[in-house]
């Protein structure tokens, strides 16, 4: 493995892209690995580290500002990553919230927001000055940030307004942090997965086609390819979704 | 002046779109002006009563629930209000925050999804079980939910990104609702205003050509025209600006 | 009936939009009615003399540029046209051809483009110099050119090529057209009709809802609306579609 | 080199993105090369030939339906072509004509068209059945057809009605063939190309940050990605600029 010296950091790391990801990056960096629940993380963390990888996890809420912080005050303390973090996905989920709108309530309509939103927020705080670090001094790829969107940032569907009002909100993110820091040499890029992902959760989900659910190894395929864009040639938003899916 | 057993209610009253839109709406409708500051609506109370119309004001902040609650609480004792909702005008608009994404703080970072989305979520929440009993009616005019919005509602600028996640995430909301409460009669549109507003504030800046900045008495004249829309023909969604406005 | 000498130019009239917008436009101005079957238009015509406005039709295949500069030829010969053009509408509908694109000859996927783009392009050909001539003289409400849409103007669905490649390009048209023109004072405006809309064609169409064609009157309602906008406060683009539509 | 059974066709090679594109799908596949004037692609089909690749070259013209239909009447005589087409990759630019929309011929308004969407068609006329049947086989990666397109597909710009009309179009066009085709298992692209491409036309066009122009090489390898992506996966539309294009 090659330019172990480099990391990569991941937050939302579960069964699905956050895994497959971590992998992915973990081919060539090192990689940290934050979700909530250290159950997500323990057994991939391992399975890097045996696997002639460098992994380490940690618990970390991204909505909340103190425990991103803490997060990130340990991460520093790790041998090398202060001047080395190349890549940052943001693939943090959240809660899935299908409801009538008079039934919503205030906790469940602002969770859409602090899960992509105020946590894209917390996550791009702390990863942004390591990045421009990184910059300075012309590594390989140019410094990248991935945050793992959906349909719902481009459409607000009906039911969806907790979920859907989060993903607007991180696309416009994503454009602003392009804007302001593309120019710096950051790449920023906002990821459209239009589909059913291919995890344990929905193995029983049926569809008359085969291959209708979106593998999370070639959404961290995707994700590495954007990292290795050259700054002439970054690309800022694409969709990915299944060959069969309606949109 | 007709009908004046209708109600509008315009939140985000000050000296710019909210007024003019009281004023148009005052000709037909009685209406009541919320403010977080009684003295952005209490000049305007006393202009439309003295005039024949009929208003009233009440403080309300529409980020807060409780606030937004009270309100209608308040408003719901008033004489006719509660099965008479005919339009409902969401106006606020919040500061408008430029700053670096690295030097801007939590507490500006959510001002623009507190202002324009949880805001919004609110006033829907208060103002939809009106309107839909407002449409059982058979009014004159289908029961409308206007959105005051803005161009960073579809392009996220650097430097803006408080305002503009909020915007995201105001036109994602009336996504979601038009998508809801459409099929129920209910007119919800999303009203992106491209430019300078033409206000006390505004006087003094200058442009290169006359007309320049946004007359709101014809954002008013729009709003009125959108109310008036029959349910075969509505819109969703548009967008207002001068004719010399760069987009 | 208010300043006969004012005229407006409706591109496209048949049995649905075209007629209810001549009508709508000939309340207040003399109108100018083109249709490639003269059929089409010799009704309203008789029917809008009748009622006390005033009507002309020519015969003219907007795709077209020798028959577009034959009816405007003549338009110029009759009284008051050459300089009071207040508005135009270009309503050229063209078949919609629904067929998978391996069996679309060349003609039919072409037809779309020369019903929306080239048509459009001849059309505002003739009309822009018209208007630019109509808004030196200081109008009541700015010079005004309407292209009615649709929903495939933003999306290219499946089988639909040949209808949905003119919608895009006329789109593109409109905001080429309102960025160069709006600076001088002329509203252009693209209108996404988004629906079916209630014409005899239609009648038997039978939905779960009522009202859920859209009245072509409220379509002429709305583009009067947008043609009184004035120039501090114009409306680039809306949307029209029935409460009940998907979308 | 792998698999110089299977075939790539490009459409619109020149100096710049069509020959690097040529010589990325060289490195795998054999390669047809398209365009109107045979000095576009001789030097390189001579140079893929001579490096242990496979090329050759027709001199076509896009936009007119017999000389596609020869072009493939001879491609379908050359060996493994008819059952192994892998990739099809359109990149016909045409003219950029910058010019007032009263200035502008029809001819001159009618190119841009016909450069960006009727040729669109005659291609993918031609492409799409070969493609399909090479489907059938089970190859390696999804056939794949990928449009070189542009920012002025997304918006229309003053003086830029002819390229933004054709531009509009195709991208119609790719949401229609993704949507017929990609349940048929045939991955089609929109790469929306955001800037200044660095060819020796350009080479003299100075900007204020170094890597200000985007590298043919990297747009080439970004399109080798996307067809790598397994039908689970597939990227219907992406961007690409610099990182300190404003957009």
């Amino acid at each position: 493995m090659a330019s172990q010296k480099m990391w990569a950091v991941v937050a939302g790391v579960g069964p699905g892209t956050g895994a497959s990801v971590a992998r992915r990056f973990a081919q060539s960096y090192s990689v940290a690995l934050l979700a909530r629940n250290p159950s997500n993380y323990e057994d991939l963390v391992k399975e890097i580290n045996a696997s002639g990888g460098r992994a380490i996890g940690i618990s970390t809420d991204c909505s909340d500002g103190a425990s991103v912080a803490a997060a990130f005050e340990q991460l520093k303390k790790t041998e090398g990553f202060n001047t080395n973090l190349a890549a940052a996905i943001y693939n943090v989920g959240g809660r899935f919230i299908r409801k009538s709108f008079l039934e919503l309530t205030e906790e469940e309509f602002e969770t859409g927001w602090k899960t992509n939103g105020l946590g894209g927020y917390h996550f791009s705080k702390a990863v942004l000055p390591l990045l421009l670090e990184t910059e300075k001094a012309s590594p390989q790829f140019p410094p990248t940030l991935i945050f793992t969107s959906a349909t719902a940032a481009m459409r607000g569907g009906a039911m969806f307004s907790s979920f859907s009002t989060g993903k607007f909100a991180m696309r416009s993110l994503t454009q602003s942090l392009s804007r302001e820091f593309g120019p710096k040499g950051i790449h920023v890029v906002h990821a459209i997965i239009d589909g059913v992902i291919d995890i344990p959760r929905t193995k029983e989900w049926k569809f008359d086609l085969p291959d209708a659910k979106i593998s999370p190894e070639s959404i961290a395929d995707s994700y590495w390819h954007l990292h290795t864009q050259p700054r002439t040639s970054f690309t800022n938003e694409l969709d990915i979704r299944p060959y069969c899916e309606k949109w």
